[in-house]
């Protein structure tokens, strides 16, 4: 990456680099390129497990025995069902709501159904991560086809998994999913579920550090990961895929865009200076997706535009970026892409939380102040 | 302070002391006890102002005229009414719900029902800020009545001011609100209003940050609000006072806790070394509600222990001490101290999240790496 672009990132990053905190969950950017789950390489995790798998190690603190993963998935799977309350409140939602508004609002709603206990307990909290695990997808799917087509759903369905579970309750039951798709989805999952001290991250660890409670703080950190700056990105990635018909003419206009210094949301990232170890896998995903489907169209734009992207400013892609190609080959639509982010990273959330409440500590930096000197105060009927 | 005292409370908070970004809202703590909203001393806000006056200033960034301040207050008062939707949706509610949890519910929910538009405009989002200023004390009274007396209030009422409306709707008409009690009000939330980079302001700015919108910002402040060592600080002195009878017996209990190095809630403050600015004036505010009632016993129990903890430990009692004195006289529930921080912060909440979007950064710490080294990755079937 050329000095140039590397120092742009930073500048337009607040706190870049300040160490906030210790943390035993992720190892990232090291060499380069690095990223760790509690010390397994996301490589490894990305090619040979399920994401309960995973979701296992970073709430639950190691990788699970064949016997605790399949407990852990039969666990999982029953707590999908929604309070009724939930689906009343979720039917009055309209069809127009931002989805990650009615996941951030589902979880608000389930800290008030089935609330934290005052003496925070490891375990309950596990417990709770566990609860919102199976049944943010379940109350994002419920609100989805009520407010758009009328019909109350039944969250509850035979799939096993979490990922075959979300794509049956989306696609309602119209196709099956094919092999491919349910193992694309584990590793996408996978490789969304955690990454350090990101701004949603960080986020839940602010809340958590106050002493409050588990749900409070993956409420907060999905209103922070639905910026266009952060989670977001996933989406914008597909408005710029989806603009162009072949590759030739995206090479031709994002010339054009890169002379104008426009910034191209999908490329860089202020923690790898190599490349993004993500990338590699969520290309291939997205590679035989589109091979499957017989429709390489959209996967030859993203890849002309990232050889532009490499050749003229030395910037590689991040993850959104053919996550992107990923999902939408996968015919999910564009606005669920973040809250499908959202039901991965809430594993990553809730260590964190969990890890800062043991810390014991309030997070609480200071301002530069930059305003008015002291000015004299000017009674209300004397002001002009 | 002692070095002891000022040691012990730095290591408890994360970043204290780092600058994380710049601000004009508010100076504190330079001299050891300066408080400025805006370059306004507090003791002139809180001694001349009602809380509109305040919340102008925070939100639209000035003082208000006379006629500016009417225009402001009808305003306000128009935007009391709930939508239909969110009145259904508080109902669902349980009666043991935290009332934190049912404001940080119904701002959600109000993103839902009124969205910030995609292109984020100042104007609109100060409007959203006004919204939520006038509705959410609206929200957490109607659940409360709902809830715990099965009663559907009309949220409209005569009052002119906020602080009359909520006094009125908690309190049912029951009694009408002496000048005393408004005026005491309106100085607490005035003094409760702003604090520069305190744990829910900054995590407010997080999101905003990530370019999300602004019901996202202040759902997640609300959640970092709840915690007892931010604004669930002001139930928990009402707890330490109520459990005395007599300001002899407090004084003789806090001495032995002091020699177990026990943590006295209420007491201190990491950004003032001499005293803090707002406890002069809510001790004032508590000892003449305290009068006015003939009721000095729960104040004199408080001031005892001031004096025991100045003589014993050189700290000084915060905002949230006397705040607790005050509201628990004027009949306000327990569970209601923290909501009624929130109303008032709200104002501070919006005008750091509307200048971190200004400044247009993301927020993205680094974690000091304290975990496994890399680990062996065993396939599932083999783990033991």
């Amino acid at each position: 990456m050329s000095t140039r672009s590397n120092f742009k990132v930073k500048k337009s990053v607040t706190l870049s680099g300040v160490m906030a905190g210790n943390s035993a969950i992720c190892s990232v950017g090291r060499e380069g390129s690095e990223l760790l789950y509690r010390g397994y390489n996301i490589s490894d995790l990305a090619a040979a497990c399920e994401f309960e798998e995973v979701a296992h190690l970073l709430i639950h603190g190691h990788l699970p025995t064949l016997s605790e993963l399949t407990h852990y998935k039969r666990k999982l799977q029953k707590l999908r069902a929604l309070p009724r309350p939930l689906q009343t409140i979720l039917e009055q939602l309209p069809a127009h709501a931002h989805p990650m508004d009615v996941i951030r609002t589902a979880c608000s709603v389930l800290g008030t159904l089935l609330p934290e206990k005052e003496e925070h307990s490891l375990a309950l909290a596990q417990d709770i991560a566990d609860h919102l695990l199976a049944m943010l997808p379940s109350a994002l799917l419920y609100w989805y086809h009520f407010s758009h087509r009328g019909v109350r759903i039944d969250v509850n369905t035979a799939d096993d998994s979490l990922v075959a579970h979300f794509l049956q309750l989306l696609h309602g039951g119209r196709q099956e999913s094919s092999p491919l798709w349910i193992q694309s989805m584990q590793a996408s999952l996978i490789l969304y579920a955690e990454h350090e001290f990101n701004a949603s991250t960080f986020t839940a660890r602010m809340v958590a550090g106050t002493a409050s409670d588990l749900y409070s703080a993956v409420t907060a950190a999905i209103g922070a990961l639905r910026g266009n700056k952060h989670g977001g990105a996933n989406e914008c990635a597909l408005e710029i895929q989806k603009r162009y018909q072949t590759a030739a003419e995206a090479e031709k206009d994002m010339l054009l865009r890169l002379e104008n210094k426009e910034v191209i949301i999908g490329f860089g990232h202020p923690l790898y200076s190599l490349f993004d170890p993500r990338n590699q896998m969520i290309k291939e995903v997205a590679k035989k997706l589109s091979q499957e489907a017989q429709e390489m169209r959209l996967f030859n734009i993203a890849e002309r535009v990232e050889t532009v992207m490499w050749e003229k400013k030395q910037m590689f892609p991040n993850l959104d970026w053919y996550s992107a190609v990923a999902y939408h080959t996968m015919e999910i639509p564009t606005a669920m892409f973040t809250p499908i982010f959202a039901m991965s990273r809430i594993t990553g959330w809730c260590a964190h939380a969990l890890e800062q409440r043991a810390d014991n500590k309030i997070i609480r930096p200071s301002a530069n102040y930059i305003g008015a000197l002291p000015q004299k105060f000017i009674p209300l009927k004397q002001r002009k």
